[in-house]
């Protein structure tokens, strides 16, 4: 990202000015661009407001740009007042296809924490960076010579990695199944993205909880799904819903996360799950069981699967990397029939023909490595850890106005807020005081919640953030 | 995969019939699935034909399985003889989706080559492994510590990885970018992925070369373009014929291959280059510039892109490193303007969360490294002579029964067969001798070609195996 250099001797504003004329001369902003709102410019270059309104008004001046209330700063349709008019109307393209942008509070939350790093992050579902295992991919790259094959690679992914998910998802899963039946994916996103690509059709109903990490995907709008929602309780979803859901709408497909659910942290027994396969097994509908958290069990007690409990071929069991080791290795599995993973390893070879050999060789070798079990212990009390401290953090300065259920596992407290209040507002309300979150209506359809991660956040950031939040609380 | 292991005292049929038990037992495949005929399986497996004939016997004995004419063997519905039906209708789900699977060449091709690696491959896109940078990624791996935030990286891909890209397209292409407007890919293959669902809509309709690489990619169909095509001559394209197809369909988009295209092997005059810019720039519709093989240029002397004489923002620019450095490294780029780059980059989060960090800091180090620019002169050097081979071989063993035009880059001989033949056919002629090829109505309408790439096969046996072609040519 390019940013203006305090050290020249130029103003800021002319090296805005100079920055933005660069890019239309070489057509990265062509005639009709729409320019960042003065406020989104400041925030992006980390320089006073001011200073962005005076660059604008130079290029007014310049008649490189236009301002129109409404429709805010463009880049002039006849740039340098000649020439006619040449370029694709680029809006037109962007706002065609069928693909939905991400949800405008999920924008809004990237954005801030894009450019300022200073924020609490209490929004996003990942871990914070001493999490990760990072010495031990280090020492992976430099000791253990890579020399594998650099062509394009077998559709379902690389064959070791496939072997070492098999082994591991016995040992610690008690789950049977062979590198036939796996398909590795750019993490549980991409297992998502193939099966609502691919095995369900526009018009088709399906089922997701409520709230659900799911709910907040425009991708399953962008499939053109029809979502029905199973509400989610203290002790999880009511099995017998699917029923009346399969009665009401036919729905085709079930999306569950049963452990540690995302957002609100709830397990279902294992009595629920035995009665949602026997439900499944007799409407004869799938199951995808997103099972992103279940090694992060504080106790080591991983909760049972239920694809380890399917003995019909029901269940499309998706696991990740991504909340146990590092999101960025972008390393995911799907567990399937293997006429599903032939179908799907089909179509992601059109769409990215694969995954790269060198992320995959490196999970291969963390997977494989004696480390990797202590640094899965070392997480869950991290975890615990950063979650005592939300919740002294909570209950010091939140006490009755919100309440909550303490999940034994997973990234999240899913908080009720024990008064009416407006998401958007409280939302930028946390901004203004340095921390984010996540509105709980990106979830679900129930109002009043937040979701708040311990994950991200420094251990001594955690009570500060709280504070904070309480504050913009107060404030909506 | 799973093979038998012939060293062990079970007979092999035997360790067959119970790899299946296992994978019914498991639900890897549940009831209803279908079994690979014996011809394919007995090819995956490596045995003899009668081998798998014997170990379905077996299983059809004890009810797990059923043959019918028709529609092959497949597993029991009434699984054990007793258990009544409680499996998907994984069929239903497998032939849903709006993915259409890819085309049944591609497929026989991938299949022959993934089980059986003495076959030699004129088929395959890709370089030997001996042309791949392997000995620069391993010391890359070895001695650059790798210290990165191993966490959700930024949409629009590894910021280093963009810088190095924004230097290397302008020192070698005289290509004027910037990183705002550049997003990684997963090869060009996701470029265009994304292109086609994110800025085009069902109905569209879209210009592509006939012949050409786009041609042979559902992946179009699968977006619901209507498809029309400019005929390429030994020159390339007609200009001209974008203004008729704007005509008479309102194309929306041009997809083209400007330098060395795949699968001709021509390159774009700049005369004709320009042309094609003004004209897009009259009808104000974007140009789609895959530009993978420039740097194979046998004399060093890269082409003009279409985008570096972009000056409205027409062009969206790919590139990829999976034609001069490795495919399976995974790393493609998108040069386009800001607020295209903007759209594509949240649409690819919802599919996948971009690349991997790993992977991304590879290629970031490969480009930056003092050794890139060796291998790429090398990499032309060994490819120059590899077509050489062909070209002589060709000559020698067809002489007048096929015609071609060399080209001076790029990975393919573009073969027009002198007489009429059955693509299928010959296909089938030619594995049986232990090579495949590219038929041409893979990539487009006018019948009576071959793609043959010198790429792939190692220098010894292309001679071996242009005979075996022309052997099956004789038999077509
Ligand atoms: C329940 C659940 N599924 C899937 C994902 C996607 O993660 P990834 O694609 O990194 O595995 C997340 C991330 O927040 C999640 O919470
Ligand atoms: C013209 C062209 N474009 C794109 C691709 C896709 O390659 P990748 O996704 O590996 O960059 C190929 C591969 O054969 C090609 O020939």
């Amino acid at each position: 990202m390019w940013k203006p250099d305090r050290s020249a001797p130029m103003p800021l504003y002319r090296q805005i000015v100079e920055h933005i004329e660069r890019g239309i001369t070489y057509a990265q902003l062509p005639p009709g661009s729409v320019l960042p709102s003065e406020r989104k410019l400041a925030e992006q270059l980390g320089v006073n407001r001011s200073t962005v309104v005076q660059a604008y008004e130079e290029l007014r001046a310049s008649g490189l740009v236009e301002s129109t209330v409404g429709s805010g700063t463009r880049v002039s349709l006849t740039k340098w007042g000649v020439s006619p008019l040449h370029t694709p109307n680029w809006r037109l393209y962007t706002e065609g296809g069928t693909f939905l942008p991400n949800l405008p509070f999920m924008r809004r939350i990237r954005e801030v924490t894009r450019y300022d790093a200073s924020i609490i992050n209490m929004a996003s579902g990942e871990l914070s960076s001493d999490l990760f295992p990072n010495r031990i991919v280090s020492r992976i790259l430099r000791e253990e010579s890579f020399d594998e094959h650099l062509g394009y690679d077998d559709p379902q992914g690389y064959l070791p990695l496939r072997q070492a998910l098999v082994n591991k998802l016995l040992q610690d899963q008690n789950l049977i199944t062979s590198e036939t039946s796996m398909l590795i994916t750019s993490g549980s996103q991409q297992s998502l993205y193939l099966i609502t690509q691919c095995l369900l059709s526009p018009g088709d109903a399906v089922a997701i909880e409520d709230p659900s990490y799911t709910y907040s995907l425009p991708m399953f709008q962008s499939a053109g799904l029809r979502i029905f929602r199973l509400p989610v309780h203290a002790d999880g979803i009511d099995p017998e819903d699917i029923i009346t859901l399969y009665k009401n709408h036919r729905i085709r497909m079930v999306f569950l996360n049963p452990n540690y659910q995302n957002p609100t942290g709830t397990t279902l027994s294992d009595v629920k799950k035995k009665r949602v396969l026997a439900i499944a097994a007799d409407l004869r509908i799938p199951i995808v069981e997103d099972d992103p958290f279940s090694l992060t069990d504080f106790r080591g007690s991983i909760p049972t699967s239920l694809k380890s409990l399917d003995k019909d071929g029901i269940v499309l069991y998706i696991g990740s990397l991504s909340k146990t080791a590092a999101s960025g290795l972008r390393i995911g599995w799907l567990v399937a029939p293997q006429s599903v993973v032939d179908r799907l390893s089909d179509a992601r070879q059109q769409m990215d023909f694969g995954l790269s050999i060198i992320a995959q060789w490196t999970a291969e070798r963390l997977l494989a490595s004696e480390e990797f079990d202590k640094h899965i212990k070392e997480l869950r009390q991290s975890l615990q850890q950063k979650q005592l401290l939300m919740l002294e953090a909570l209950t010091h300065t939140l006490q009755d106005r919100i309440s909550f259920v303490p999940p034994v596992g997973g990234l999240n407290v899913w908080c009720k807020i024990n008064h009416a209040i407006d998401d958007g507002k409280l939302l930028e309300e946390a901004i203004k005081r340095g921390v984010v979150f996540v509105p709980g209506s990106v979830y679900g359809s129930e109002p009043g919640h937040v979701r708040l991660s311990y994950a991200k956040p420094r251990p001594e950031e955690i009570a500060i953030g709280i504070s904070a939040f309480a504050e913009a609380l107060e404030r909506s």
